[in-house]
């Protein structure tokens, strides 16, 4: 089996939407990433950090889904980062309420031993510093290396940024964030500078527009389904990036064409993410479920047309 | 050849956009929808009005495309309708600075003859009573009418609105437009409630994030065609819907499964829309070009999944 290193938050997230409101629920991006991903025939591991007030259920649930913890540092004394926000009526848009570092302040990552070896890393949002630490402590060079993070750390920490996104094989970032990184409005034209920086394939997420793959000069679309109702956006992006180094881990092919398959098997997670508050859908989410959708998201789009 | 009728103005637009600006040039819906159409191997015929000023080279243009014009009353004492607006620099919004109704105040549309028993009926974006008005003339119950319409008769002309809509197989009108007439953010909710109102077929039209047609529990989604740089939008909605009814007219297959692959040709024609102002690449459209880019359509969108 592939081994998938993640690293990201594992968090507490209060959230609202108009559709009601949660307690503080299990959340962070390498949680929803852990839990996409674990739809695979794969062997990942999670690296990240959480304080004395991490329930062992959540951390017992990560494990039952065949998520190696032992990267996952428990500081006694600390409590776990949490975040609190709350959506607009159309969804796409949110405020920040709260966010508490906490031991996320003074994290330092340790990729445990067996992992260091790792064919794909998934890097989860997170200060660009611990993503590069990540990397250092790789034995073996990676297959694929894919990287997500978003515009806090363009504000905050841009060189460090650069330096981590030079060093990744593909890119995941939202419409917006693409554009404040390159300063070009055009997509095209911004993910042909992100290929300057470095990443041969880059991944623009546009929410409930879907997602483009670009590599060179090729491109791919895939549309996000349409929904009658997005229930709680939180972790969609991240379930998105979690499907798909989870199926690209399985498959260990990583040509422009199987990325394509990754993309739609990310969208098809994110689809489900979406449909309740926090991780709730993920959990429960069988098979045959993923299957079914993947069978819409063909009928979604697929088209017979002759040409001449 | 099939026969499709078009009715919608045919104008002077001045526009505005980060690239440059035009004086007043060839604009208009029916204009638009013409050209799109002219592509295919149809007998189109445009209903429409223009003042005295409006200048027989463009006349002579459109019938250089096959496109009957005997359908275009000349009021020679009268003006031209004149639209002018300016693009913010996203291109996704404008401000219209003039809009001069003259000629088309007083619209009384006359479905020449020859076209009474049309298959197919394309009703541009104009007052609802005039589009009801065309549909009042026709001898033989058509095979598919195309309604197109904005948010600008929602705010002034509901009722009447409604009346054309009730009479309509295809509906195509913008997401916001969609939100507005239905209350509903949901695209997949709105959809619904406008197949409620009559149309069996829903369009929605998203811009740069492409459309998606509904019937009843079907969806497709065509992505808009990543672009480098969007020169001038104005008529690419127009030339979406003039590629779809030219294609169906073509065609003279109303399936669902026809309907997809009129929307690729409509996407198609509008990404040769915004490259240049006004009318100016649509008019110098080769089929080759047409062809090649269908095929970076199916490349973008096409993928191969084995589902278990």
């Amino acid at each position: 089996m592939s081994k998938l290193v993640i690293v990201g938050t594992v968090a507490f997230d209060a959230i609202e939407t108009p559709f009601g409101k949660t307690d503080k629920i299990l959340g962070g991006a390498a949680t929803f990433i852990g839990l996409a991903a674990s739809q695979f025939n794969i062997d990942a591991s999670a690296i990240s950090i959480v304080g004395g007030d991490f329930p062992q259920d959540y951390l017992d649930l990560l494990a039952q889904r065949n998520i190696n913890i032992s990267g996952i540092e428990i500081v006694k004394e600390g409590k776990t980062f949490f975040w609190s926000g709350r959506y607009h009526n159309d969804m796409n848009s949110r405020d920040t309420l709260a966010t508490e570092l906490n031991v996320l302040a003074d994290f330092n990552p340790v990729v445990p031993t067996a992992y260091r070896n790792a064919e794909i890393v998934m890097l989860g949002n997170l200060h660009p510093m611990v993503q590069s630490s990540v990397l250092d402590q790789m034995e073996v060079k990676p297959k694929l290396v894919i990287l997500d993070t978003m515009n806090f750390w363009m504000d905050t920490a841009l060189d460090d940024l650069h330096n981590v996104i030079k060093r990744v094989d593909v890119i995941t970032i939202n419409d917006e964030e693409a554009r404040q990184l390159t300063g070009e409005y055009s997509l095209v034209v911004a993910a042909r500078k992100i290929h300057e920086m470095g990443p041969k394939y880059v991944v623009i997420k546009k929410g409930e527009h879907g997602a483009l793959l670009f590599h060179h000069d090729n491109v791919f679309y895939a549309p996000a389904l349409p929904l009658e109702e997005v229930f709680d956006p939180t972790g969609a992006g991240d379930t998105f990036a979690g499907g798909f180094a989870g199926y690209i881990a399985q498959t260990g092919d990583i040509s422009f064409e199987n990325m394509k398959k990754a993309i739609i098997y990310g969208s098809t997670l994110a689809s489900f993410c979406v449909e309740k508050f926090g991780t709730e859908r993920m959990i429960d989410l069988q098979h045959h479920e993923i299957q079914k959708r993947l069978k819409q998201f063909k009928t979604l789009t697929q088209f017979e047309i002759e040409l001449t």
